[in-house]
């Protein structure tokens, strides 16, 4: 389902932002690593009781975009829902993260009363977009 | 209202994501150029029609994160509503934001059929969000 170029964005060092609706209908958004699945599902790994958790219990609805942090003229928009908050290897999966976007075994400021929790969010329209500005642009 | 340190995030050449609520309920997120005026607004420039501009006719909410773009780890979050948009001078403000963005004069692939307008935004609530990670990072 997902593009080689969004694939290719999601694999690299690549900061993305998810945005969520909050329980009053205004929106939310913050800044993430990122990850995908075997399945194309895009995987965030957060805290549980953090804002954008919370804010998918009631709506499922996500939004995220992702930036190629060498082009910031070329993203990866992808609107979806969370199907599943998965707990068990969650902890797991945050060293992965902290391996790929800090090249450390352990995240340096974990809070240890925190239960980490991977939204699995199911893509359901993707966007690929590349200005093409960086051959104009005058340093 | 806004802190010494998220004028200096709005001041620099940093990018924004600004997320705004679909009719249905759902998020939209995108990336964006951000600017600000001297009462402290905060000002998107984007064009009559779009996504942004759509849905924010009907709810007015909107979150915007601002990234420092020499640190990943450094964001301006904010919380706030459209309280006017402008037309008058949208087009020269574009301009302003193309010279600090691309340090060029004009957008090289400008639309000439879309009419510019300025999201003004009000903010009403703000965080500055700086975590000390780099002094960990391996390269």
């Amino acid at each position: 389902m997902l593009s080689r170029e969004v694939l290719s964005l999601l694999a690299g060092k690549n900061f993305a932002s998810i945005a969520t609706v909050l329980p009053d209908g205004s929106p939310q958004v913050t800044n993430v690593w990122i990850d995908y699945d075997v399945d194309h599902n895009i995987l965030i790994n957060t805290a549980m009781g953090r804002v954008k958790e919370k804010n998918t219990r009631k709506n499922k609805k996500v939004a995220i975009s992702i930036t190629n942090s060498s082009n910031p003229y070329e993203t990866a928009s992808i609107m979806g829902e969370v199907v599943e908050k998965i707990t068990m290897g969650a902890q797991e999966h945050f060293d992965h993260l902290t391996k790929k976007y800090m090249n450390l075994e352990k995240y340096p400021i974990s809070n240890p009363f925190e239960e980490r929790v991977i939204l699995k969010i199911r893509p359901q329209k993707v966007f690929h977009i590349s200005i093409p500005l960086l051959k104009y642009m005058n340093p």
